[in-house]
C-alpha cells in the first residue's frame, strides 16, 4: 500500500450538511480527500491550526501530555483505509526505541499530528475510493434534499468551497 | 486537605442553563457536589455509566488504549481545587511502579476514572466553596433571566431534578 505524505489543507464546515471537514491533500498535487468529522474534533484541530490554546486542557492535551509524561511520542499518523464510509487511521508511537500502532478516528490522529508535528500520510487508493464511497452514502443515507450530490461537490472541493471555520 | 471519596451520582441536562451537569457525591452522605461540563465531555461519561461503546474509539478510548499500550493504569483522580469558577482536578498514572500526576479538567478525569474503575476523590472544602462561588457566577454571568439563583437552584440539586441525559 503506497502511503502519500499529506497536510491539512483546510478545516471548514460543509454549507450543505453543516458538518465540519478536515481536507487531507498532498503537497504539489492537485488531489484532496476531504474526511467530515465531528464538531468537537474539528473544533480542536482548528485550534490547533490557529497556535491557539484552550485556557485549560483540553482531551487531546490530555493525550499529549500523558504521553509526553510517559517519554512516549507521536511519530506518525496513517490513513488507511475506508470502509462502510468510515475512514481508519493508525497512531504510531514512539516509546523507549520500540513502536506502537494504535488504531484510532482520523480526527483524533491528526489533531495528534498536529500537536506533534508528525507526518500525516494517506493510502494512495483512498483517493480514488473517497469519491464513490462517498456518493453511495448520499444515496443510502438520502442526506440532502439537494439534487447535487455528494459526488458532485466532492469533485468541486476546495477551501474556499467552504465556509471557513471561525473560532 | 481532606479528600473524600466521591462517585458519579449522576449525569444531567440542568433544565435552566441547558448545560450538562456531571454530580459527585460521597457514598451514604447528603452532600453533592454538581460540575457543569461541556456536551462531548458528558456524552462520554453517560456513555460509560451506560456500559455503551461507540463503533470506532472516541477520544478518551484512544488515551485509554494509548495508556494500555505503555502499561499505564489511571489509579485515582482527584477534584482538588476550584478557582475563577472553574475545578481542576488531577489525573494519576501509574508506570512501573513510577507515580505520576497530571493537572486536567474535571470531564476528562471523571472520565477517565469511569473508564479504569479508579477511585474519585473531592477535597472537603469544594463541597462548602462550590456553592459561594457559584452564586457568584449566577450572578456575575447574569447567566438566567430566572428569579431563582444557581446557589438556591444548587441547594435542591438531586438527581430527580435534572432531565436525564438520553443517549
Amino acid at each position: 500500500m503506497k502511503m502519500i505524505p499529506v497536510t491539512v489543507s483546510s478545516i471548514a464546515l460543509d454549507a450543505n450538511t453543516k458538518s465540519p471537514v478536515v481536507v487531507l491533500s498532498p503537497e504539489g498535487q492537485d488531489k484532496v480527500l476531504p474526511i467530515w468529522i465531528g464538531h468537537s474534533e474539528a473544533w480542536v484541530i482548528a485550534m490547533e491550526l490557529s497556535k491557539l490554546n484552550a485556557s485549560r486542557p483540553m482531551t487531546h492535551d490530555l493525550l499529549k501530555t500523558a504521553l509526553e509524561t510517559l517519554e512516549t511520542v507521536v511519530t506518525r499518523v496513517d490513513i488507511t483505509d475506508l470502509r462502510d464510509q468510515t475512514f481508519y487511521a493508525t497512531l504510531t508511537l514512539s516509546h523507549d526505541s520500540n513502536y506502537f500502532q494504535i488504531d484510532a478516528r482520523p480526527s483524533d490522529s491528526i489533531a495528534m499530528a498536529l500537536k506533534f508535528k508528525a507526518p500525516i500520510y494517506v493510502a494512495e487508493e483512498l483517493f480514488h475510493l473517497a469519491e464513490g464511497e462517498l456518493r453511495s452514502q448520499a444515496e443510502k443515507m438520502n442526506l440532502t434534499n439537494d439534487p447535487e450530490s455528494l459526488a458532485e461537490r466532492l469533485k468541486k472541493i476546495n477551501p474556499e468551497d467552504f465556509g471557513k471555520y471561525t473560532l
